[in-house]
C-alpha cells in the first residue's frame, strides 16, 4: 500500500494530456483546482496509514493474500461490503467531499463477475487478464476513473445506426497484440488526475455491434487519450470563500480516445455483445451501493453545518429548526440502512465476488436522489439570505468596506463576525454554489438516473410471489412461478452468510 | 413448544371475562370474530411445527437452554433479532394479518433489561421474578398482550394530579404477598384471547408517584380483570365479504383492573419511579423494530392484491400502474432495511438482551407511518369505484339480482365474475373497510405516535459530532463532546458483533 | 322552486325498483339509510328557501328567465360558476356530506354544449330536446343522477369487440318514437332516490359503434330500470355511532337498463360517434370544478373535528398539532383557489354555457386526490387509538359496562365523557369507517382517476409556447405555433369577463 | 411615464456610492453585471410603451388621475391586483428573470395603508407625506428598492437590548427639518441601481424602542448611503455561458446608512412603535402575492427549457419525462391560482388600497417554496450530467479542443452541436449555477421564510368557525365566536366586488 506522500509523488511521473479553461495544463499536480481533487483521493491513503482504521480501510487480497487498501480489493463478504459504507461515511465527515476512488473499484467488480462468466461460456481468458490487472492495481495501490458514459449522439438510434459511428467507443483496428479504439466518454469524474481508466460499456448491444462491445483498462496518460476537463472547485486563493471546495473537490473530463492502442492483456471483453450490457448494469448496481456510504456522510455534514449556522443566527432552539434537522437526518440514516441491507442481503457470484442486493443498493440511491432538492431548501432556509448576498472576499479585504462588514454582519454575540462569515460561506459552498450543483447532479443522476434505479428495483422484486399470496386469499390457483435468477426470495428462510 | 392444536385446546380452559356488543361472551373460543384473532396467533404455532422454518421460528432459550418458539425468547444476538423480521414477513404473507405475539415479547424484553439494571441499583430482586416468569412463559409457550396505554384522563395533568387517581393503573393496597391494583388500559390488542397480561408503565413518573410506578404480569382471567372488547373482523357468515378479515383479525380491549391482586413473584417494578419511564420507552423502541418485519409483509400483500386487480381490470401493463406498484414496494423494502439495520447496529445490554439500534427501529416505523395514506390512495385508484360500490353478498345470493351481477360485473375475460367479485372484496378489506382502518391506525400511531419516533431518533443522533465536523471545515475549535451513553458513534470503526 | 317539504313529498310518488341487502326496497323514502341520502339532497332545497342565501343558491334561468335553484341552472358567467363553489363550501359545513346534486347538473352542462355543436354540424335537433328538458327540470326543480361509468367488461377491448355487447349501454331496438336501450352503469351515486337519470357516454367510440353512441335522460322509475344499491350510511338506530353518516350519506347503484324505452324527445345524442367522447370529457372537467367547492368544505370539517378532539385530548397547543392542522388547511384552500381560477379563467362556449378552465378544474381535483391519504393519517394521529378501539354503543348502553366506560374514557375535564365518546365516534366516521372509505374513494378517483386529470392538464397547457421562450433565450428560431383551440394563452393580455 | 431610453438615461445622473469586488464602482450603468440588473427593470418600461399591453401595464393613478405604469400605482381593485400577476407572468416569459420593481411597490402599499390608519389614530400627517411622495414617484416613473431586512445582530435579543444599538436602523439625531439615521439593511435586491430606497421596519417593537420605529423613502444616492454589493450575473464577455443571466440578473446590497439625513416630508412613521410591525407584515403579505405572478413564469421557463433539452437528448416522448413536466406545470399553475384568489378574495382597506387575501398570497408563496428543490432535481435529471460537466467556453473557443467538442457533444441530429451546447448552458444557468442559487434562495425564503407564511395563514383561517361545525355534528354548544377582524369568513355569502 502507498502512503499519501508516495501517491502524490507518483502522480508527478504522469504525462496526462489535459485541457482546461482554454489551455493545456502542464504539471497538473500543481494546478490549484486539480489539487483539490488530488487532496480528496489522498484521504483514502491517509486513513489506510492510520492503525485505528486498519479494519475499516484495509483487507486481504483474494488474489495475492496481501494486505491491501479496500479501494483496490474485490468484496468477498458481507463485512467487506459494509465496511466500505462505514469507511465512506467516516472519511467524508472529515473532508466533506467524494473521495473519488469508488467508481473504478465498482467498475472492476462488474468486470470481474462478467469476465468470469464469459470465460465459462465462451472459453475466453478475460478473467485471467482481469486477475493480472488486479494484482498490479493492488500492488501499486492505483487510482482509477470509471469511463462508462458514452456521448451517445442521437439516443433514438442504436450505436450501429448513428451517422457518426464514433458516438460510442469502438474498435477501429484490430492488431495481433491488441486493439485500437476511438470515441469519447463524458462526465468522467476524477479522470484528469487518476492513474488508470477503466472503460466499461454503457448499454446493451445487438449482434453486429461487436466493435462497440469492448471493455478494458489503460493508463490515463496512454498516447491518444485527451482530457477536456472542468472543475467546480472554488478559487483557492481566496481565504474564506468555498471553505470546503477550495480544499476538496474534483474535476470532470470529456475523455477523447483519439485512436488509442489497448494491449491484449488489458482487454476484458472484446466482441461478446450479449454480455456487454451486464457489465454496465452491474457497475450501476455496485456504484449505487457505494452512494449508500457517502450520501449519509454528506447529509451529516449538512446537519452539522445547519446546526452551527442556526446557533450563529440564534434560532437553534426553535421547533421548526429541529424538524428540519430531523428531515435531513431521516434521509441520511435511511440510505445508510439501505447500504447495510444491500451488503447483508447480497450474494456470492460464481467469480467469488460478493454482489450487493440490487433492491437495496438501488433504493438507497433512489431515495436520496428524491430528497436532495428538499435538503437544499432546508439549508437555505436555516442560513438565510446572506448565504447568497454576502459581499465577496475582495470587499472583506478592502479596508474601506471591511469595517462595515465587521460591524454589521455579526450575529449571536457567542461568535465573532469572522466566524459567521466563514460559516455563511460554508453554507454557500454546500448549497448555493457551482460546487454544490455538482454534488446535487451527482446525487440526483450520478450512478444512473432515477428511472434506471426504479427499473432495477422492479426487476428484482418478486411480483409473481406476491400475486400468488393474493390469489390464495380468495381461493384462486397460484400462477406457476419462475424463480428470479440469482436473487433468492428474501423473507423466506433467509440465513445470514459469512 | 405447543402445537397449534394444543394452543387452541388450552384456550378452552380460560375463564376470561369479556364483554362485547352489549353482551358477556361466554366461550370466547367459539365466537366467530374472536376466532379470527385466535387464527392469527395460531399461525405462530403452525410455523414452529414446520421443520422448514425451524431456524426462523425457534431458538434456544438463554434461561433454560431448551428449544423455544422465538416469540417467547429474549433476543441474544443480531441474528435473533433479524430472524424475527424475517419470520414476520414470511408468516404475514400467508395470513395477511398481524399475528399478535410481538407486543408481549417486546414488553418482556423491556422489562428484562430494566429489571436487571434496577436490581443492580437498588438491590431488588425483579430480574429473578422476570427469569422465573420467562421460564414458565417459554415452557408453556404462552401468548400474552402488552398492556401499556393508560386511559390518561386529563393529559395536561400528571398522574398524581388527576381528579380521579385511577386514570393511571395504580396500587390501591399493599399486602404481604402482593399488591392490589386498580385502573384501566386502553387499545389493548389481542387481549381478550391472550393468556397473560404484561402490564407496563406508559410514561415517566416523579417522586411521590410510587403507587403508579408498577410493572407486572398476570393471567388474563385473573379475578377482577374485565375486558370491554371490540372487533373489526368481518362477518364470517358471509362467504366472500372480508376474505382476509373473516379468517384473520384481532380484537381490542379496554381492560378494567377492578382491584386485581398481583402476587409478589409476578411483580417486576414496584415504586422505583425513576426507572419506570425506561420500560415504556424501551418497549416502544423494541416494538417499532417488530413493525419493520410486519409492515413490509403487509405492503407485499397490497402489491400482490393490486397486481391481481389490475390484471382483472385489464390495466396491468400501463406505466402509471407500474409506477404505483413501485411506490408501494419502495416503502416496504425501506422499512425492511431499517429492521435489518436496527438489528445489526443494535447492542448488548447488561442483562444480556440484545437491544435494537433506536435510530433505525424508529425510522422504520416513522417512515411507514408517513406513507400509509398514500398506499391506500394507490390501492383505491387501481381497484376503482367498485371497491366501495359493489352490492353486498346478500344481493349476490339473491336469485333476482345475481344474474345481473354475474353478467355485468365481469372484467377481463381471463377471469370469472366470481373471481373478480372476490378480488374486489379483498381490495375493500385491505383499503376501504373498518378492518383496514384498524390496520391503518396501527400503522400510523401503533407503537407510539410519529412525534414519539421523531423524538427517539433525535435523541440518539449525535448532533455534537456533526457540528464539530462543520467547525473543523472553517477552522473553529470543536465543542467538548459528551458521549451519548450506550450508543457508539456508528460510522467510525464499527465492527459487526456475533 | 320546490321547498324541502315538497321535495320529500314528491319522492313518495316514485315507483323506483331498488334492491339492497338481498331485498326489494318498497317505500324507499322510509328506509333509514336511503333517508340519509335524501337528507343530503334536501339541504339544497332548504338553503334555497333561506333569503340570506338567495344570491348564492338561486339564479335566473337563461331558458325561461325564471328564478331557479342553482343546481338546475346552466352557468352563464364567472360569478355563476364561482357561486357554486361558495354554495358547496357553505352547505357542506352544515351537513358534512356531499349534497349530491352536482353530478346531474355537470352532466347536463356537458350535454348542452355538445348538443348545440352537434346540431350545428349535423343539422340535428338535440339542443331543442335539451332546452325543453331543461325547462321541465328547472320548473319542477328536479334531482338527478349522472349515469356515466359503464361496466366496461374487458377493458383491453373496444365496446364493439366485447364478447357480450351489453358491456356498454346500447340501442337494441329503434322505434319511430324512440329507442330501447340495454346495459348497466356502475358506481352511480344518489341514483336510488334521484328523480331523473342523465345517461352520458363514458368513452370515445369509432365508426361502427353508433349503437353505443347515445345520450339521454329518463325518469329513474322508468319501467325496466333496476337498481342494485348499497350504502355506507351508519345504522341510524344507534344514537352516537356515525354522528354524521347516520344523518347524511348516500347510496351507490349498479343501474340495470333491462330493455328500457327512451322517447325521442329525451334523446341528446344518437349515433354521432365522433362527438360522444366530448360529452364524457366535458362532464369530467365540469365535475372536477364542482369538487373544488366541496373538498375545501370536507377539509374544513376535518380541521374542526381535529381541533375539537385535540382539545379533548389536551394537546391542542402543541406545535406538531398546529403543523398538522396547517397541512389540512393548506390543501383545502389550494383547492378552493383552483375552483376560483377555473371559474374566472373559463370561457363562454357557443351554446352560451360558461365552461371552466380545464387546467384549474383538473388541478384542484388532482391535488386534493393526492393529499387525501395524508389527511386521514393526520386525523388518526390526533384522535389516537380510541378512534378504532372504542367499545360499541351496545356496550355503552349496557348497565354492566357503561360505568367503566364513563369512568375511564374521560379525557380533559373541560368535557364530559359522553362528549368525548361522541367526538371520537365522529373521528371514526370521518376517517376510519366504511363511510369514510366511500368519501376517500370519491376523493381519489371520483370524477375520473388522477391519470385522467393529468392528461387533461397536459392537453391544455401550451408547451409549444414555453419551448419557444427557451429557444429565444439561446437565439434559436421559434417553432411554428398551433393555437390550442378554445383555450386562450392565459397570461398574455388576459381581460376579465362579465 | 418614462420610456426605456429615458429610464436608462436618467440613471446616468446618479451618484450612488457602490462597492463591489473590492472596488468602488464609478459609472455603475456601464458595469456589465449591473447592466444585467438595469436590463431587467428596463423590461417594465418597454412593455408600458407597447400599446398591446396597455391594459396590463398601465393604469390610472388614484392620486392624480393620470395614466401611470402599474409598478408605480397602488391597487384599487381586484382587477388592478390580478393584472400585476398577469403582467409578471407575461414579462418574465421574455426576460427569464425577476424584473425587480415589485418590492418597492409592495413596500409603498404597506406604508399607504398604515400611514392612513396611524393618522386616524394619532392625528399625524404621514399619509399626506405618502401621497406627495407617490405623486412624485408616479410622475417621474421611478424605480425603488425595498429596504426591509435589518442585520439584526443577536436575534435572541430585542433591538433595544443589542450590545451595538445600530443592529436595527435607528434615529441618532432629531433635527427640526428631519432625522439622521444609522444602521444597515441586508439582502437588498436591485438596490445598487434603483433610484429610491423605501425603508420599512423589519419587525415588531415595544415601548421604549421609538428610535427604531421609523419608515421613510430617500434617493439611493443620498449622502451617507453606501452599497456593498454582489452579483450572481454571469460574465457577459463569454458568448454562451449564462445565456439568461448574462443579459438579465440583479445585484444584492448590504446598504450602510452612515448617519443619513431624512427630510421631514419623506418620513412615513416616526416613533409610533405599536404600528411599526404592521408595515413589515403587510409588506410581506403583499409581496407574497407578487410572487404568485413571477413564480409561474419562472416555472414556465423551466418547462420550456426542459422540453427543449429533452428533445435534444432524444427523450421527449418518454412517459417519465412527461410526468416530470407535469410536476413542474402543476406547481406553476397552483401558484397562479393562488394569485388570482388572493386578488379576488382580498378587500379594500380604509386607505382605499386593495389588500390581497392573506391566506392565498401566503399559500402561493409557501407552496412554491416547498417544491423548488424538486424542480431543480427534475431539470438536472432531464438535462443530464453535461449540465455540470460541459467544458467551459474557453475550451470551446480553443481550436485544439473545439473540434472534439463539436464532434462528440452533438445529440439528436435535429439540432446542431452549437445549439445543444447553448441549451445545456441554459440548463446550467437555470438550475446549477450561482445565479440559479440566488433564484432558489429567493424562492424559498424571499418575502419571508416558510414559517412566516405558515403563521400568516393560520392567523387568517377561522378555526373557531370550524370547531363549531364539528360541535354541531355531535350536539354540543358552539363556542362564542370572535370575528376575525378585517377578514370576512370566505365561503358564506361571498359577493364578488368591482
Amino acid at each position: 500500500m502507498r502512503t499519501e506522500a508516495q501517491y502524490r509523488k507518483d502522480l508527478e511521473k504522469m504525462k496526462t494530456e489535459i485541457w482546461m479553461g482554454g489551455k493545456k495544463i502542464e504539471k497538473f499536480w500543481d494546478h490549484p483546482q486539480i489539487q483539490a481533487g488530488i487532496n480528496s483521493q489522498a484521504v483514502t491513503f491517509r486513513y489506510a496509514e492510520d492503525p485505528k482504521f486498519e479494519h475499516m480501510m484495509t483487507t486481504t487480497s483474494h488474489v495475492t493474500g496481501e494486505r491491501v487498501n479496500r479501494f483496490t480489493a474485490m468484496y468477498q463478504s458481507i463485512d467487506d461490503m459494509w465496511q466500505m459504507d462505514v469507511a465512506l461515511r467516516t472519511m467524508i465527515h472529515e473532508c466533506g467531499h467524494c473521495v473519488g476512488r469508488c467508481v473504478g473499484r465498482d467498475g472492476l467488480s462488474a468486470i470481474g463477475i462478467v469476465a468470469y462468466d464469459v470465460d465459462q461460456k465462451y472459453g475466453t481468458h478475460y478473467y485471467e487478464n482481469f486477475k493480472n490487472f488486479l494484482k498490479e492495481y493492488q500492488a501499486k495501490d492505483l487510482t482509477s476513473c470509471g469511463a462508462v458514459t458514452d456521448v451517445k449522439g442521437d439516443r433514438s438510434k442504436r450505436p450501429g445506426q448513428q451517422e457518426d459511428p464514433d458516438m460510442y467507443l469502438r474498435v477501429v483496428e484490430r492488431r495481433k497484440d491488441g486493439i485500437v479504439v476511438r470515441g469519447a466518454k463524458a462526465n468522467i469524474t476524477t479522470a484528469s488526475y487518476s492513474e488508470e481508466i477503466i472503460a466499461v460499456p454503457t448499454r446493451a448491444f445487438v449482434k453486429g455491434e461487436e466493435d462497440w462491445s469492448i471493455c478494458f483498462a489503460i493508463p490515463t496518460d496512454t498516447p491518444g487519450v485527451k482530457h477536456i476537463a472542468m472543475t467546480s472547485a472554488d478559487d483557492p486563493t481566496k481565504p474564506t470563500e468555498g471553505p470546503i471546495s477550495n480544499k476538496y473537490a474534483f474535476t470532470d473530463s470529456l475523455i477523447i480516445f483519439d485512436d488509442v492502442f489497448v494491449p491484449e492483456e488489458r482487454i476484458f471483453l472484446n466482441g461478446e455483445w450479449d454480455e456487454a450490457a451486464r457489465i454496465g448494469q452491474l457497475f450501476g448496481n455496485f456504484h449505487r451501493h457505494s452512494h449508500c456510504g457517502c450520501i449519509p456522510s454528506r447529509i451529516d455534514n449538512l446537519v452539522g453545518a445547519c446546526q452551527l449556522i442556526a446557533k450563529m443566527n440564534g434560532i437553534e432552539k426553535k421547533a421548526h429548526v429541529k424538524n428540519k434537522l430531523f428531515e435531513l437526518i431521516k434521509t441520511g440514516e435511511m440510505v445508510y440502512a439501505c447500504g447495510l441491507a444491500a451488503s447483508h442481503l447480497g450474494m456470492e457470484t460464481p467469480s467469488g465476488i460478493w454482489q450487493p442486493n440490487f433492491i437495496y443498493s438501488n433504493l438507497g440511491k433512489y431515495y436520496s436522489g428524491s430528497t436532495y432538492g428538499r435538503e437544499m431548501e432546508i439549508c437555505m432556509d436555516l442560513a438565510g439570505g446572506l448565504s447568497i448576498t454576502m459581499p465577496k472576499d475582495e470587499d472583506y479585504m478592502n479596508p474601506v468596506t471591511r469595517p462595515y462588514m465587521e460591524k454589521y454582519l455579526r450575529g449571536s454575540t457567542n461568535f465573532t463576525t469572522d466566524e459567521r462569515i466563514r460559516a455563511m460561506r460554508m453554507m454557500t459552498d454546500l448549497c448555493a454554489s457551482e460546487y454544490s450543483a455538482v454534488w446535487m447532479v451527482g446525487g440526483v443522476i450520478g450512478a444512473g438516473a432515477p428511472e434506471a434505479q426504479k427499473y432495477s428495483i422492479m426487476s428484482n422484486y418478486d411480483l409473481t410471489d406476491q400475486e400468488n399470496y393474493a390469489r390464495a386469499y380468495i381461493g384462486m390457483e397460484p400462477l406457476k412461478k419462475e424463480e428470479v435468477a440469482g436473487q433468492e426470495h428474501i423473507p423466506a428462510g433467509f440465513k445470514s452468510k459469512k
